[in-house]
């Protein structure tokens, strides 16, 4: 179906024009300025969203935006800093009207607002494919303040924010129906699948205080497993000890592979980190000051490898996990 | 056909890796440190190569990736800002194997050796749609001397480096074959179009000396009816100043309305920019220095919108110029 359409410069000037900053450095130039002050750095990070693999087709268009959006602020939380800009491509078919476009930039909107960053620039253009959207942020930090994964150090303590497996599961209710779930505990999940919360407050607030730091996008094992690589240590979790909301218990009950599933889920958007362990107060009185669990799940050891013990205290042997996309 | 795969994580091992930086910053991590100077500013630019749009299914993919490299490398000169670091994201057909990005990546390799940037993060996942390629470039500028699109002045000179209309013929030999054209003029103008030559080191020296620039990109019209607009001016320029490359010059002869496509035919990654007529003997100096030609093509005005004069000095009618998506 061809349809009349604002064509490029008019989605830009209509869209996105009023998702730049205070003036609107970078939409009106071949590229953007960003500032920088003394004694910080600029933090960088990119993500995509491809209908058929990140969306559905038919996922609301505002839920899309945001989505993407919260990814990549997710990865600048896991690195202490503080979201300021971004820049966003889109690649999308001639069945992707004005209406979307205007509902995608709405989701935008409404999420910068929330986290207080702009739009510098972008591009868009047209594909015989699915929507592909990519989003680059770009934050700030402290010099010294920044969260690298590669600080983990034997004798740490693992923590992890928010609860674990509540996006797998929303995107299994997604698919499957609720089965045996209340309706308010589908919605539950459905929104952790939709807009997962990146926990910005929570990772700039944690400079200075924590060793090691990621986020859980491939899988909680999976991303354990990353910040041991890059540390050169080893760690064991208790995969009871792992968060579990009120829905997601409801539906693990006593399945311990479930349980397991959701270690290796993804998409959860928490933040993994390690500390030494008298670092426990300072992080128990921030969890309460940000009205937000932080769990302690294990321990970082010499060696390498991540180790899963059951409520027994017996390794469970896991599916490789986390998600692999080609 | 499905073929075995490095996967994600073994092709940005064998392929990607190689080409993050000293440090190696941010491939290893969430998102990547960018350090940034006192009293300098990061300057940010994306673009995107869509197969099927910016790309042909068959083009040499080493080639597809400089063109994407370049193309954004040309955003950063027109700002005059030095590039320093990139983001890629890949969006693949499963038809596309390890060989494709191998090659791919070894056309990133050349030329930011080539440039002097270097990888820094990026993310890759399939699509069941044609290859969309995404690349974000970050560059640093000292503060004030960043050249914006707005600073054109009535009574400003129009300048443009190199030759125009090479890569639209360069295209049109792609697609319909050489006609007339001595083979080596053919490949001379496939060249331009596949690897175009960034401004950059001009770019970075005409801060400070000029008054507003562009990259041409959507076309010499286009572009300079994008600077008119940003600064609040009118431009006339005279079509037979429009500098040409002896095959393009051969092409032309005396078809005005083939020079006329020429002016709005895009691609070319040039740079056009607005000064001062007494800095003409510091431009032609730079020319030298260079090894650049570099042409007085017109003048700023009074008034708004691009006038465009013909070899008697008659206004001419173009088409809307430009490249437009969707």
């Amino acid at each position: 179906m061809h349809r009349e359409t604002l064509g490029e410069f008019g989605r830009i000037r209509e869209f996105f024009a009023p998702l730049a900053g205070p003036g609107g450095l970078g939409l009106g130039d071949d590229a953007a300025l960003v500032e920088c002050a003394p004694g910080r750095r600029i933090v960088a990070t990119v993500d995509q969203a491809v209908e058929g693999v990140h969306f559905l087709p038919d996922d609301p268009p505002d839920l899309v935006a945001k989505k993407l959006l919260r990814r990549n602020l997710s990865d600048l939380a896991a690195m202490g800093a503080m979201p300021r800009h971004y820049l966003l491509t889109t690649a999308l078919p001639k069945s992707r009207g004005d209406d979307w476009v205007k509902r995608f930039a709405q989701g935008l909107g409404e999420d910068q607002r929330r986290f207080g960053l702009h739009l510098i620039g972008g591009d868009s253009t047209s594909t015989s494919g699915p929507a592909v959207l990519t989003l680059t942020a770009l934050g700030e930090v402290a010099v010294g303040g920044e969260i690298r994964r590669s600080g983990a150090k034997p004798g740490d303590r693992i923590w992890v924010s928010g609860t674990i497996g509540d996006a797998f599961l929303g995107l299994k209710v997604l698919r499957e129906g609720n089965g045996a779930l209340a309706p308010e505990h589908c919605a539950e999940l459905v929104v952790r699948y939709r807009t997962p919360d990146p926990r910005v407050e929570l990772g700039v607030r944690l400079g200075g205080i924590v060793h090691a730091m990621i986020d859980v996008s491939d899988g909680l094992i999976a991303d354990l497993g990353h910040v041991c690589e890059q540390s050169g240590a080893a760690a064991t979790v208790r995969l009871n000890a792992m968060p579990l909301s009120e829905p997601a218990a409801a539906l693990v009950g006593g399945d311990e592979t479930l349980r397991a599933q959701l270690a290796s889920g993804g998409d959860d958007y928490e933040l993994l980190f390690t500390a030494a362990p008298e670092r426990g107060v300072t992080i128990a009185r921030l969890s309460a000051a940000l009205d937000l669990p932080i769990t302690e799940i294990g321990v970082v050891e010499s060696g390498s490898g991540v180790r899963v013990l059951d409520a027994d205290g017996r390794p469970v042997a896991l599916a490789a996990g986390g998600w692999r996309h080609f």
